[in-house]
């Protein structure tokens, strides 16, 4: 059975461009911090991947400090941002749960930004917030991502940047589905610190980064040697970070918006409904909402033909949660049934063909077993 | 130049073992946290490893929270121990920064356990100083390493847990310099909480672990997805984790203290102090003293002969300080003049016998530089 995965946003395949990176820094050794001839070798690769990732997002290398992950970069910029003062967090109601967790576990008070039934933040409920903002509340702390997981669908990030600065504030950018999926320059986003995972452009699993502006302000957030200047202390994961330079060089490689759209035309038509259709959204991703047919059914079914997509996002062990994205577009009563498909660098317009196919197949299956139960 | 490495305390090279784990881990596609076939096989990956860096310690895999590295694990126990109500941590003199600095910065009051002169934890220090408890003091919290990783001086750390335990205490273990070059069960050391780092035992950097005991109480730490139980979120590092439990199969694979002791003996003949001489240490781990010899120059000079080794440990990025394992043992006017040698599973006896031959070499022309200068 030819296997066709359609699961990028949840993790992408590595790169061989990563792949090389990883084991040329394996076949080394040394510790990054030592001052030896192997030491330095390992810093140089660590120095270069940190030019590598800065430049994907336009920035400068001193503002990268690689994490262990995109959660732990979302985790850093909420933390900074209460150390730093803020007693108020924004957060859009449709953050991945790292931004969504941490902020709900910070010693500040969250408030959650609602967004449009078009999936979109809403600007207006976000300068009326801002505008009842008191000095106790500390500088405001606004969390949007770029580019949301389980739709795709973009967020008007630049926007609300400028409503954030015009009241002083911070805004965070969860970019880890958007970078090497579009365009990404840090300045052009207005963001004053953005969260990058490598796995999801095709690096390995464990490392990411916080990439952070004049705008922000970094505390020390796990203590120990000196590493990250300070920041970030730990053994630097070199062979990871090397893989992630990598694929930062590569810039964007996104599986082709046609090829997604044929398959949503055709499942549309029997009666999906493409969630992101008419937004503006990464190329790569597809969310369908089904009615009287539950996600996990479809997941399933799509497994056993040798097709992996997921059901909203994959964050939690087993977790089969309805999705807090669709309940805050208004879609509650169908996020149980949505399945979101994602390609990437490999996807050929053939794997986008199978999967109609497949789900085609498997709904008129599914429709029919409703009738016979029905009747 | 042949090259020469003895600073596997920094970081140990890769193992064969690991290499074909991760290769094998990196070669598939997927996240744990997906239910799809691709997803299963990753988790199913992850799962293996927890269970065989269970069985290095000799504990139960549900017993093994995954991080990305020695001080993530460290930082966490001591978060956990003040999340769950201690408000005295005491941490001896001699821990890694990776226990001390979070200490220090945790909302408790921190005392410093002194060691003796001969490098041992002081126990009857301890015992006193856990007679002097009150109840607003919470529950005692204690972190004594196993190993020393400056000197591979072993501590007493069973016989502190009884006196921790007798006081109803937590006694962490940073086992990151100990683990793979000892004999090591969780359950014998006495510890609560045990910290561990792939890459000190030959696996990749950026992946460790904080295995705890019924004693302990392990807090979520890093918010977001559900992933290692609710405690660490963050997509896991596949690879990484395959590697290290690879090596955790491996059991203990030291450098045998012969051939350090026999380079030892040169060393100390020409008039360099054996810090550990002794002791019960790690067999493959030599703290050197030399009077009127700095550090930074043994180092560098033994490097340009192609000879790696270190001053003190690898912590951050170019800091050259005494250090403060040899201040603790009130070696403090000579702490500024340690080297750390440490060999492990791929040393050969040539290469004791080649860093003696230089070391020994350099040595005397820094004598005649000397004596040529005072003249």
């Amino acid at each position: 059975m030819t296997s066709t995965y359609l699961d990028y946003n949840a993790s992408a395949p590595l790169r061989v461009e990563a792949r090389t990176a990883m084991l040329d820094a394996l076949a080394d050794l040394g510790n990054p911090s030592s001052v030896h001839a192997a030491g330095r070798k390992a810093r140089a690769r660590v120095e270069k991947a940190r030019l590598q990732v800065a430049r994907l997002v336009g920035r400068g290398p001193d503002s990268v400090i690689f994490t262990a992950g995109g959660t732990e970069a979302n985790n850093l910029a909420i933390q900074s941002a209460v150390a730093s003062g803020s007693r108020r967090l924004v957060v859009s109601a449709i953050e991945h749960d790292s931004v969504l967790e941490p902020a709900r576990r910070a010693v500040a008070a969250t408030e959650i930004w609602p967004v449009t039934t078009a999936g979109l933040a809403d600007l207006d409920w976000l300068k009326a917030h801002l505008s009842n903002w008191t000095p106790d509340d500390g500088r405001p702390f606004v969390a949007l991502m770029l580019a949301n997981n389980e739709t795709g669908i973009i967020q008007p990030v630049a926007e609300a940047a400028e409503l954030v600065h015009q009241a002083g504030g911070w805004l965070h950018v969860d970019a880890v589905q958007a970078a090497g999926k579009m365009a990404l320059n840090m300045a052009e986003t207005g963001a004053d610190s953005l969260a990058l995972s490598a796995h999801k452009l095709g690096a390995p699993q464990g490392v990411g980064a916080l990439v952070f502006g004049p705008g922000s302000v970094m505390v020390r957030h796990q203590h120990g040697g000196g590493q990250e200047r300070g920041r970030r202390a730990g053994t630097e994961n070199v062979a990871g970070i090397a893989g992630f330079g990598a694929v930062a060089e590569l810039g964007i490689q996104s599986s082709p918006p046609a090829w997604r759209d044929a398959a949503a035309r055709r499942l549309v038509t029997a009666g999906a409904i493409d969630v992101g259709a008419g937004c503006l959204r990464l190329d790569n991703t597809l969310c369908l909402v089904t009615p009287d047919y539950a996600a996990d059914l479809q997941v399933m079914g799509l497994d056993l033909a040798g097709i992996m997509v997921s059901s909203g996002s994959a964050c939690a062990s087993g977790k089969v949660a309805p999705s807090h994205v669709l309940a805050a577009m208004n879609l509650g009563d169908l996020a149980g049934n949505a399945i979101r498909v994602s390609g990437g660098f490999a996807t050929t317009e053939e794997d986008w063909i199978r999967f109609a196919d497949a789900w085609l197949e498997l709904y008129s299956r599914h429709q029919t077993r409703r009738h016979v139960s029905a009747a």
